[in-house]
């Protein structure tokens, strides 16, 4: 296998250590706008020179960000080059195009590193598809929010500090907004159950709260209730209806949930034959997510296309009723679904997933997290 | 592929039911001695008329126990079948004789339900070999003895109401002993070693101490320190020397270990570039061993033969140090070795496991866990 990798930072540079000892598989060439030296690799600026290079029959993509990523992606699909991405935006968001495209061309398209880092969390999916029905994924996909929220929980941090804290370490990016607004997790829950399901999810259909609004009052609360909060994220497949959610949520102090430290991931799937099956590894960082770019580059040379057929497009139908804990927003609809009060918050009575993320649309102060099932 | 089923219990009833509906294997002959009439395989008490008939191209054995098992498989593999198992007793202990001749004889052997039951742990572990090396296996590979400990404390339970109320709900056998003193985590960790590490270990170099010792007040100690109790295993491959051994640990409260409720199983591997990965789910139970069972016979549809390579006969070394809790057999050896007191326990300086289980070896009362490195 001769490999154009996209992007020298933090996973490409990874993948090109890990390939290098390898006689199966050679990083050729490496699109990089920095000015890099590499021994065995030749480093270009310009896509075109690894696109019309007849002998790179592999794109890896390790730029991030949906453009120009999307772009030449496609184009190496086009051109009939196998991709192995860690994008999950990418992938989420083009789902509907890419995926079609590549079993057009009948080219392989792996993106294993994109939900869980290390953990081979899709490729486990596959694996479970042959023998049984999936009924639900999910779990706690983002270490930036995992830290952040452990650190409040263990240290009794308020937010500002534990994201400082997680900045300060290299957890959080200096723009954090997509991992602590859960967009990173929704991504990954839309791709998960694309795989899982069978099926392309209307990501306009699944609803996502992230932690930025979470304060130390909050997880006193919790605490003192026996619970722990996390950033969790539910697809769901039940007689064929399809439901799909990001949102803080609160778990018993003792449940596995609880007990996840520190940056880690805690991925889970309930299959018809397997139980639950939980997955619990490091979810990012240069070698665990280099590591399963290239179990990705092993993959494709033995074959492996997609992960899933690309099935039908389906809207998620949030009408799971669960309790909520939310502070602000007080109003009419929240008063008439209000069940106790827990300080300066209240907990509601069962209401719909898709109620409660209705109401929190229009509330630019409230927070929410759902009281796990 | 047309299966010959040997057994027909808990696990043979499973993996018949979830090849039913499968076009790409038929379970066609099933050995069992009790009287069974099954619709779409013909039952024998007769294992010749599995091994005879030319049309049965691989043996799902899921008897258990040693004899006649090893007897069949042997017989089987020696007939160019192929051989998918669920014994861990089996295949650990005659791991140097079957797996060798497997590959002499060009058949697949699979055994991925015999660690982890519904985990895809061997396969895991053989996928992770394709890119990095192993530097650790181990973990909670046994829910009888999670479940007893989890109940003690929990509920507060003494052992031996939670040995019945584990009996009474079907997670322990009449006769407990196997799973209680350690042997079959034992088994499992004997066996996820030699997958790990390409070595075939001298079973006799691995020690095990059990749980059946341990007392209410015991975890009682533990809670107060902050302390869970797990009977976990280890396996570790440093500079080409190995350590090996199964023993009661206890682990911080809030650490993933320590939140492993009631049967469940947390398996984990530490490696080169994927860093820590573990597996949590149903270490036994009918659908999830039949799961991986069926998983392993699709496997052998793929062509693939064992998880690694059977490489030299190796020796643990258990020179680790540890710190542990003990209680009872008091001693000149423990006196000189003590660094604190518990209540009626004291706590070790580092002594090495070796020399650790030496001494148990000669203690009919000493109840020992370790305090996690």
């Amino acid at each position: 296998m001769r490999i154009g990798l996209l992007g020298f930072g933090v996973v490409g540079r990874g993948v090109y250590e890990l390939t290098a000892p390898r006689d199966d598989m050679t990083v050729a060439k490496v699109v990089c706008l920095e000015d890099v030296t590499l021994p065995d690799a030749q480093v270009t600026k310009d896509f075109k020179d690894v696109l019309n290079d007849p002998t790179i029959d592999t794109v890896v993509e390790a730029m991030g960000g949906l453009h120009p990523a999307y772009e030449f992606v496609k184009a190496a699909i086009e051109a009939g080059k196998h991709i192995v991405t860690s994008n999950k935006a990418l992938v989420a968001t083009f789902y509907d195009e890419l995926i079609p495209l590549a079993q057009e061309k009948g080219v392989c398209f792996r993106c294993t590193a994109a939900v869980g880092g290390g953990i081979g969390w899709l490729s486990e999916l596959e694996r479970a598809r042959r023998m049984q029905t999936i009924e639900k994924v999910g779990g706690i996909m983002n270490g930036t929010c995992n830290y952040i929220l452990d650190s409040m929980t263990r240290l009794g941090l308020g937010y500002a500090d534990a994201l400082k804290q997680a900045q300060q370490l290299g957890y959080a990016e200096a723009n954090p907004t997509t991992d602590v607004e859960g967009i990173d997790t929704w991504h990954k829950v839309i791709l998960s159950s694309n795989v899982a399901f069978g099926i392309r999810l209307d990501t306009a259909t699944v609803p996502v709260a992230g932690i930025s609004r979470i304060q130390a009052t909050d997880v006193e609360n919790f605490t003192a209730h026996g619970l722990v909060c996390k950033l969790i994220s539910t697809g769901k497949c039940k007689d064929g209806k399809i439901s799909a959610y990001v949102q803080p949520t609160l778990v018993k102090q003792g449940e596995p949930e609880s007990a996840v430290p520190a940056n880690y991931n805690l991925i889970t799937f309930v299959g018809s034959a397997s139980d639950r099956m939980s997955f619990y590894g490091q979810g990012a960082g240069r070698y665990p997510t280099a590591y399963n770019v290239v179990q990705d580059c092993a993959d494709v040379l033995l074959g492996k296309g997609f992960y899933s057929p690309c099935g039908e497009k389906v809207a998620a139908e949030n009408t799971d009723t669960l309790c909520y804990y939310v502070r602000g927003g007080m109003d009419a609809w929240l008063q008439e679904n209000t069940a106790e009060t827990w300080g300066d918050a209240v907990i509601t009575k069962p209401v719909s997933v898709e109620a409660m993320h209705r109401w929190l649309k229009d509330q630019p102060e409230a927070f929410i997290a759902a009281l796990a099932e």
